[in-house]
Parts: structure tokens; C-alpha cells; sequence
């Protein structure tokens, strides 16, 4: 089975309130069992998740990690992080509200709607992939599974990868335990992280400079109901705490 | 531009000194530009980089590791290891020489050719991905990317996802520093690890179990001299060490 990853070609500059299912559904002929990958960045600026830095006063904290760099947007990651897990100022590695960790607890400046600005991470990526997913069922009568997708980077590895943070109408890992392998050895250990592949191969067709914020990924079989909250490591089965 | 993945269907189960190139290029009709990713499994099988159990002697510092499993393959993961990073046994988080952090240093025993072995990784899988690449320039006539892709668990997050363990004819990390977004933003942090995202999405056709161990990815820019090794974070900007 051959899987394609298209590009959604011709997407606007998002902007707040923009009906994102809407400009999705008028550019891609979408089928049920597609899987639409959507940047972050697109997501929350569709929810007006942006903060002026106009209107952030930092902290003593916030100019302390900042170093060099605007301490005004260390303030907006001070505010989005539930736990600072490195510092390295400016470099902050933090675990935001939902569980994630990833660099300035997912606040970003590039690809913002206008100096000056950030980004935050959507208030409930799930939520915002169940919104977008239940609107496209409605506008073009497909079932899909939808993906909102972010760039983390990873310990001990260079460069960032794209990965799930938000996922509705997947099953974002595949639990191979039980399953036998050819030589009947039992693979008890094997989950494998499909939502997150699923987010780097649509990155493979997105591009951070060619303003194309959404793939669609045909000829997997990933239905179901998960969240990318199961993608979050519980606690006690961490070792990198 | 839409990219396609593709598996190579109907390969045998892979033995020593088999011509992994020519079992690929006799299914697949490969072109200038088409990234083959193969399972690390098959390349360190095809090299014989295989280990019978019953000729190991585990340490006592193995059978520590090992808690309730066989101390042997614990042996095995100690001999493999540069350092060792998190233990939680029988869980073994290491450091293996090429520089990747991994469970149990590479060494596994699913998908080995026989019970009771376990298969290493290559002794240098960017030598791997070069030969195969050299080899199937020579058969097929096309000038492709070869990536030898293994699964790797993430802190963190659930799952394993699978990453460029040895890379040959491609670029694995993409910089995007000095390129400006659409509002002049620089975007000097950005580095994509393109070549873990094509190990990933090569893993949606590949599967665990159905003895897929290879796939052609169609359709990706990432031409150039790279290798896996560029993947691996220096120690010094490295905050997890």
C-alpha cells in the first residue's frame, strides 16, 4: 500500500477567526481515512493565540534567562511553562500545561502575524484538531483523522522533528504488544508512535518558509479515537524527568 | 509536489551476505532522487551482525541489569555501550559508539534470524547506507539517498519513531538559519532533521511485523553528501548529557 503526502496548496496568511477546516476543504479533495496535518502555528493563530510584546512587562527571571534576546518573550514562556526542565539562557526547555517539552515552552516569534508578536501553543490542541475534524466531516462529508503538528527538537539528536501535539479521529500509537514476530519471538515492548511519523512525514511537504501550513496523508490505516495527550510520557514511566 | 512511499513488497527474510541491494533493486524500479530507507534490521543481518546467546558469559554487572530477563543479551547491550544514561532494569538506556542514545544500546532480539541471538547494529551504518547506495547505482543506473532507519523511544513522549541511523547521497539536516519567514523574521534556530522524518514515514509502509524491511520514498528534495553521524547532537551543545 502506497502512501501519498500532498501539500494544501494556496492556503492565506492565517488570521484570527479564520475558518481553517473551511480553507482546507476548498483547496484538497479530502476522503475518509485521510489524515490532515496541520502546523501549529496556522491553529493558534486562527485562535488568537498571539501575544503582543507590547503589553508583557518581564520579569527579573524572564531577563535573567533571556540573555541577550527580547526578555519580554522569556516573560510569555515563563507564563505558558508548568515546569522548566533546562536552562541554557536564552535556550529554555520547558514542559508546557498539556505535558509536552519542548524549546520556550512552544512560544515562538517566526512565522507570527507581525513583529512584535508570538505565538502560543492552542490553549487544547485536541480540542482544536476535534473542532477542525468534526468542520470538515460537515464541508466535505469525509471522515479524517486530523493532526495539529509541531517542531520539537530532541535530546542527543540535531534538528527538530515534527511531531503530534494535538490529534482527533487517530490512533496515535500502535500498541504492538502480544504481536509475534516471524520467529515467534513476542514484541512486548513495541509501541510505535504513529501520529508522530505521520507529523514529520507531512513536514516533509510543508516547509517552514513555503507557507504551505497543512498536508494530506492518504493510505494509512490510523483511525481511530485517540489524543496526543496518550503521546505524553506518564510520569512514573519516565526516566528523563 | 507530493511525495509516495512505497514498500518493497515480497523480500525474503534476509540472511547473511545476501545482496540487500540487488533483493531491492529487483522489486523496486528506482529513480534519480528516490530515498530508500532500510530497516536496520536487515542491513546488520545481511552484515552478520548477529550474537548466539549461548556463546556469552554475562558479568555480574549484566545479571544486575537484567532483573528478570536473560542476563546474556544484557552482556551484550554492556559490550555495545559507550555509556550508559538511564537504567531501570531490565531497562538499559544508552549511549552506543556511533553516538546514538538508545534502548538497550541497539541490541535486540525481535526479528532475529533465529531464537536465541540477538542482532547489533552495523559496525558503521553510514558505511552501510554508502555500499548499498554504490550497489544499487550499479544495478538500477539511478543515483538515490540510502538511510538505515531504527526505532528509537524519545523521553518524554510514548512511542518509538524511527530515525536515519547511517545515511549516504543525502542532506539529513536542512538549516534554514539566515532564511527569513514571511514577516522578515530570521529564522537562525531552525535546523530540520529531514532524514529522521523520512526514517519515520518510510516506518508507515514498513510495519513491525509484515516483513517489509525497506521502502522507496518518492518525491523529496534532500540530495547531497551527508551523513547520519551529523545527526548525532555534540556533547558540548548538548543539555542532556
Amino acid at each position: 500500500m502506497t502512501v501519498t503526502i500532498a501539500p494544501v496548496d494556496g492556503l492565506p496568511e492565517i488570521r484570527e477567526s479564520d475558518d481553517l477546516a473551511a480553507l482546507i476543504a476548498e483547496r484538497a479533495e479530502l476522503r475518509d481515512g485521510d489524515v490532515i496535518v496541520i502546523a501549529q502555528k496556522a491553529v493558534s493563530k486562527a485562535e488568537g493565540r498571539v501575544v503582543r510584546l507590547a503589553e508583557v512587562e518581564p520579569s527579573d527571571r524572564a531577563r535573567e534567562l533571556a540573555a541577550d534576546r527580547d526578555p519580554r518573550q522569556h516573560e510569555v514562556i515563563l507564563r505558558e511553562a508548568a515546569r522548566l526542565v533546562r536552562t541554557r539562557p536564552p535556550l529554555v526547555i520547558a514542559e508546557t500545561r498539556h505535558g509536552f517539552v519542548c524549546a520556550s515552552a512552544g512560544v515562538d516569534a517566526s512565522n507570527a502575524p507581525e513583529p512584535e508578536t508570538v505565538v502560543l501553543l492552542p490553549e487544547d490542541p485536541d480540542a482544536s484538531a476535534a473542532r477542525i475534524r468534526d468542520r470538515l466531516r460537515e464541508l466535505a462529508g469525509a471522515e479524517v483523522g486530523v493532526i495539529v503538528s509541531d517542531s520539537f527538537g530532541r535530546p542527543w539528536r540535531q534538528g527538530t522533528t515534527d511531531v503530534a501535539i494535538g490529534a482527533a479521529g487517530i490512533r496515535p500509537l500502535l500498541d504492538l504488544k502480544g504481536v509475534q514476530d516471524a520467529v515467534g519471538y513476542e514484541l512486548h515492548a513495541t509501541v510505535i508512535a504513529v501520529a508522530d511519523e505521520l507529523a514529520g512525514a507531512a513536514e516533509l511537504v510543508m516547509g517552514k518558509t513555503s507557507g504551505v501550513p497543512a498536508a494530506v496523508i492518504r493510505g494509512v490505516d490510523a483511525d481511530g479515537e485517540g489524543s496526543a495527550r496518550e503521546l505524553v510520557m506518564p510520569a512514573d514511566r519516565d526516566l528523563f524527568r
